[in-house]
């Protein structure tokens, strides 16, 4: 589908497409900002339970020479750098997705005002044109219809036997005039009509196809920015998925090297 | 190390010891059930996320038609999935580690009682044995001054020139009763110090060895126990990352299916 081609007449249906298409990229960032939320605070309170059991010192200290306590120690280690990677997540989203994608939306914004307004502009100077049309049209009707009447009466004057020969001159001097003047808006609304259609036809056929091709060109981008920063949401967790995995060996490791007989 | 040969006089260090054990079992269950509050809360939060982002009939449902709003669509059904994995991961510790640790707390602290128990009734049992055998050794002491005594009162009885031949035959008599009683006496002794000799033998190098060795032998249980939980606390997350990795895929084949001509 080429919209300027099939679409030459669906301002208000791309106007709307357009809308919604900007709504979406909205939405998509409103839900990532708050996912990004949810992984800080999820990491925040790992970090807060790795602190809470972690030893301070003191006669705690002590124990950490017997193998299961020190496993402990380390356990809690790992989950912390569990938590960092989270948040790493959160932070990768936040400047990756929502920071990027919401320059672009007002870049988007802008770019689709203008072509709009683009739209709406030449529809307005079609429109003056189509009125200065109509003026000309409407006055060269009642240059006409003075014309006829002035011939009418000149013809009348002619057959007057009571008018004088001045009488009869006079009106065919005016009846002659008035022709003239006519033919010279019929000549105007000729030159006026010629313009006009040209004008709509350079409207349909090439203005609002390209403004409505560069509207299509427009949207098709934002669904490929879009399609990317759906496929990042995932890829961001995706690239911390190898430490999340070493974290966790660091776990059973510490789980595996305890000597009970130490 | 073996806690029956090397530490059989350390009776308040290993009460200490395996105390520290079992606290340290009961801070690594608290510890695992405050990691599955978070975890439940951060499935939750997830949950509502896609929910709250989930298209609910209506206008929006005619928007499902192009491919970037279905993909996000399928995003947030994926999410949702992911969100059911960490209330696995939440379920899998509250169960496999939280429930049966604490169940195997309750048994692990019964039997130290045991122990313990066993070993102060025996410590008991060997101060009673020591205070008869005291009590014995006084009364033959008594004894055995009394018969001096009335071994004199004979012999002075017999040098009197003064004392009649019945006077002599009594104190005789009455210094042969006492020798008697103090042999007897004397025999007590030595069959309870006989009997407290082995008492203490077999308190030392048979009752109390095998009582500790059992206490570390539930000492090392306890340690591969907690090393156990340790492993299993990466092991059930380990478990669920295919499962997540699924979902991230489907995340990223939303993203790239995403047709940005239709």
């Amino acid at each position: 589908m080429d919209w300027g081609t099939d679409l030459w007449d669906q301002y208000d249906h791309i106007d709307k497409h357009t809308q919604s298409g900007l709504d979406l990229v909205e939405r998509y960032i409103k839900f990532v900002k708050e996912r990004t939320e949810i992984e800080q605070s999820y990491a925040k309170q790992l970090r807060n339970l790795s602190k809470k059991y972690a030893k301070r010192g003191g006669k705690e200290e002590q124990d950490c020479k017997f193998s299961n306590h020190a496993s402990l120690q380390e356990i809690l280690n790992e989950l912390n750098d569990y938590a960092g990677q989270r948040e790493l997540i959160a932070e990768n989203m936040m400047t990756g997705i929502c920071v990027d994608l919401t320059k672009y939306l007002q870049d988007l914004k802008q770019e689709r005002k203008t072509h709009l307004t683009d739209a709406k502009k030449a529809q307005q100077n079609l429109e003056i044109s189509f009125k200065q049309l109509e003026s000309i049209k409407k006055r060269f009707a009642k240059e006409w219809a003075e014309t006829e009447k002035a011939t009418q009466q000149a013809e009348k004057t002619e057959n007057d036997i009571n008018a004088t020969r001045l009488d009869v001159e006079k009106a065919k001097t005016h009846a002659h005039g008035r022709i003239h003047t006519a033919e010279e808006c019929r000549n105007d609304y000729a030159a006026q009509l010629q313009k006009y259609n040209k004008e709509q036809n350079f409207f349909y056929y090439t203005e609002i196809p390209q403004i409505f091709n560069k509207m299509q060109d427009m949207d098709e981008l934002r669904i490929r920015r879009m399609a990317e920063g759906y496929c990042q949401f995932a890829d961001i967790e995706k690239k911390v998925q190898p430490i999340i995995s070493k974290c966790l060996e660091g776990i059973s490791t510490a789980g595996v090297k305890i000597n009970e007989k130490q």
